[in-house]
């Protein structure tokens, strides 16, 4: 199993809101804005494909444009690499990202 | 503009959980189970292609196979016909859906 992340180790590997619990990072949290549900919707697809490809999903909320993104290992109860590896291609597809 | 249905009218039409803010029906509410992922990214993907022909789109939150969805239409502050024509086509597809 993945090592959960300490609440420090998690603050300094990502930029994404990290929600703490006690002294435990439960989960990180980004929100993402797009001009139109289309553009969303194109993301979350990526998305989707590369979490079932991973086997580590997102728990995610769209209202059209927004999406609001948490990530968080069920399994260790908190923040790991896997977390952090699905927030750095969420990242880097949000920045490439064209207006379609 | 799509005329706002009242509670009443509103409870009778759907089998939904009607949200209810003092005597105005906010929104429907259902909670759809699947199998997985795959099978309920399957069911978004279809909805979200519904949605946008129909230029009225779900505020929906996907965990790995549980999908909460919620229907109202800005415009009119409230649940109108346009609601009810998603949820059925939701509830239509949902009873349809393969096992994937």
């Amino acid at each position: 199993m993945a090592k959960r992340l300490s609440v420090e180790e998690a603050k300094m590997a990502t930029t994404w809101a990290v929600m703490v619990e006690g002294d435990v990072a439960k989960g990180i949290q980004k929100n993402f804005l797009f001009n139109d549900f289309v553009a969303c919707w194109s993301f979350m697809s990526a998305v989707a494909l590369r979490a079932e490809k991973m086997d580590h999903h997102p728990d995610w909320t769209n209202v059209y444009n927004r999406l609001q993104v948490t990530l968080n290992t069920h399994d260790a109860h908190g923040v790991t690499e896997k977390d952090l590896q699905l927030a750095a291609f969420m990242d880097e597809l949000y920045q490439k990202r064209t207006t379609i």
